[in-house]
């Protein structure tokens, strides 16, 4: 097995952060990576948030967790009212891919270059985490204006789509969950 | 630079392939590295369907061209009666995410699971090129019934997010087009 599919197998989602901030080479790497993601036409119709402003990933978290906290998923509820919960588990960087409006498939490809930086980070010995709660808050009108509040510089007619925290792990790599392999179906 | 970012930065989308079929190890190594994408909540609610068969694949891809001759936009209708035009570029494997409609977020998950096997793939020596057309097909009524009608054996529920064909490429590696690096904003 080559490094890439190793690095593939071995990401995981890491839920707990060392307050170490990433090495600005290293973030320049996974940004990169993010990048070179195939798009739609070519178009790459993005842009790249990188947050790394204590107070104003703080005060991001505790609208996310708001958010949950006034959910209709009691899951998420639940989730927001654990002891110590944070929404961003302390990670020193938030990564954030909007995409243009206009584009073909702006969301698409938003995606599919965060997935290239979870990857790049995890080649690099950093780890990361999907966190939903960022897009999800700027799908309201309300979560959208405090988010713009923030004044993070993302582009008119640009929304975000990907959302991931980065950071050197504080916990042991966790093992994966078992994988659902009766998925596959080969039509030959 | 390590090998998974190498792998990143030279993936590349190939519109060209050789007719010899990806070796079964291979594709398994590549479906195994798209399983192992996140997913919210870990739910892994996707599916994958590898179309090899190439009475289907033709079938598939006189859809496609159909959905593209009669679409709104020139640029589709344009591409579509180009001389030789071939949705598929005549790649001998057809890989389709498709997720479950009753998940947090399908569309994202099985996204994410294709940027992994695009660079799994990569990494492999194999070619592959995102098509969208199969997600715009099912995206109607009457192009979802049809495209049902080919018995791919995905189960009820679920619904295709991410396509794409793989195979030998039969031309060098193009070069990147330009990145837009200035859209990445780091707010510290």
């Amino acid at each position: 097995m080559n490094e890439t599919i190793k690095t593939i197998l071995l990401r995981r989602s890491i839920r707990a952060y060392q307050p170490r901030q990433i090495e600005d080479e290293k973030l320049q790497e996974i940004t990169l990576a993010g990048q070179y993601a195939p798009t739609a036409m070519g178009q790459q119709p993005w842009h790249f948030t990188v947050l790394q402003n204590p107070d104003l990933l703080e005060n991001l978290q505790l609208q996310c967790k708001s958010l949950f906290l006034h959910s209709d998923n009691a899951d998420l509820r639940a989730l927001a009212l654990r002891e110590g919960y944070h929404v961003f588990y302390h990670a020193p960087t938030l990564l954030i891919v909007s995409g243009d409006c206009k584009a073909i498939t702006p969301l698409q490809d938003c995606v599919l270059a965060m997935e290239n930086m979870l990857l790049a980070a995890a080649s690099l010995g950093i780890g990361s985490c999907w966190v939903h709660s960022v897009v999800m808050l700027c799908g309201s009108d309300e979560g959208a204006a405090a988010f713009k509040s923030l004044g993070l510089g993302i582009p008119e007619g640009y929304v975000p789509h990907a959302a991931a925290v980065f950071g050197y792990s504080a916990i042991p790599l966790p093992e994966a969950e078992p994988r659902k392999t009766q998925r596959v179906n080969v039509v030959r």
